[in-house]
């Protein structure tokens, strides 16, 4: 019945990948410009990081706008009911790497007060790594590939070990000359952020993984679930 | 014409509140142990954070399937839609305070390995803002409360200069004596991991308020969303 008053759920469906795709690309961008700031020391560059935020956040309302309108009207089931709440978790991960790279970008203004600390090697690859398991990640969620979303779980542990190689390193630096503890502080917490935009990757493959398949991350949950029908 | 199938809708909502208000209580508890065998140096309880983290996740896989239950048989329209796909949030959230008790405990066991810094007293009390923001947020969400929603977001400014105060005190201590650099870190990442903590209660208040008046973080959803029926 309300079918005809609105547009066809796969069509829209097609459109919410697309925006939360566009979402992602804009979140990448973000974090790659913060991290060539740093690379670079470009100040102007990190400004635009830090003021530039409102692209992703209206994108962020529409994206939840449009999550709420497929719930509401089109009141899908099984695979799809997980495909949009999925999408509405994702958002905010992605929202939230956005948020991510404005704190990169002030910390490397703090760092940037100093001299450098040394030539930066592991924290560009990290920057890349986490850029990397974001796109996989969006992804394995628009062709729902159970495969590629497992390689972004497995691609969290590089970046877990480069964050510790980059904190022994740095401590090494700040236990031999405390001028340049400050700035190797404002390493230490970029690596930090930098893994935890890993993190969201991880949780969106996480998202992808319970919606293509359910049962695995929700085994517990089977008795006060209907079998879905996908 | 399924509701005479499954219990009511209005029963199982409050169900899931309660849940919610279960998982919001262990997860405060988990934050609780973390910083108190921090203050108390007891290795024992920060043993049990860090491997006691099994009822959470449970009851996260459980009120997710709760969540997905409620969408599917009962299709809620407007602030009963929102209610439930913020629940949805509001357990990732709170599942990742658990995740953030875990990070506390492990720096606390790397900061039990050197003579304490100093006598801690700001790091216990962002722990207690911190856990004060996420009751006061959850009750926000069962009372659907947006005055104390907004309470929760002012708190965060509180949280946030402790946080500066505490890694401008450890800054001076680290650069007296370098012996005080390692355990100093820890307590910088400790500070970090409590002011995430708040962050996700931050998430939550801004959930409730976006909840109950939808259109004050989505004015530009309101063109594509029908007028919501509450």
């Amino acid at each position: 019945m309300v079918d005809r008053l609105v547009p066809h759920f796969q069509e829209e469906l097609e459109q919410l990948k697309t925006r939360l795709l566009e979402m992602g690309g804009l979140a990448e961008d973000r974090v790659r410009s913060s991290v060539q700031g740093l690379v670079e020391r470009d100040a102007a560059l990190i400004d635009r990081v830090i003021t530039g935020d409102a692209p992703i956040n209206n994108l962020h309302i529409e994206i939840d706008g449009r999550c709420f309108r497929l719930l509401a009207l089109h009141q899908p089931m099984a695979v799809d009911l997980r495909a949009i709440v999925s999408a509405v978790k994702i958002n905010t991960d992605l929202e939230r790497v956005g948020d991510l790279a404005i704190n990169v970008a002030e910390a490397v203004r703090r760092y940037m007060r100093h001299a450098p600390v040394k030539e930066l090697i592991d924290i560009p690859r990290m920057a890349d790594i986490a850029q990397e398991m974001l796109r996989d990640a969006l992804d394995a969620y628009v062709r729902r590939d159970i495969e590629l979303a497992h390689h972004v779980l497995n691609e969290d542990d590089a970046l877990d070990s480069l964050k510790t190689q980059v904190f022994r390193e740095l401590l090494t630096y700040m236990l031999q000359d405390p001028a340049k503890i400050e700035p190797s502080l404002d390493l230490i917490l970029i690596s930090r952020h930098l893994e935890r935009i890993g993190d969201h990757a991880t949780n969106i493959a996480e998202d992808v993984i319970f919606m293509v398949s359910a049962k695995d991350v929700r085994h517990h949950a089977s008795e006060i679930e209907p079998e879905p029908q996908t």
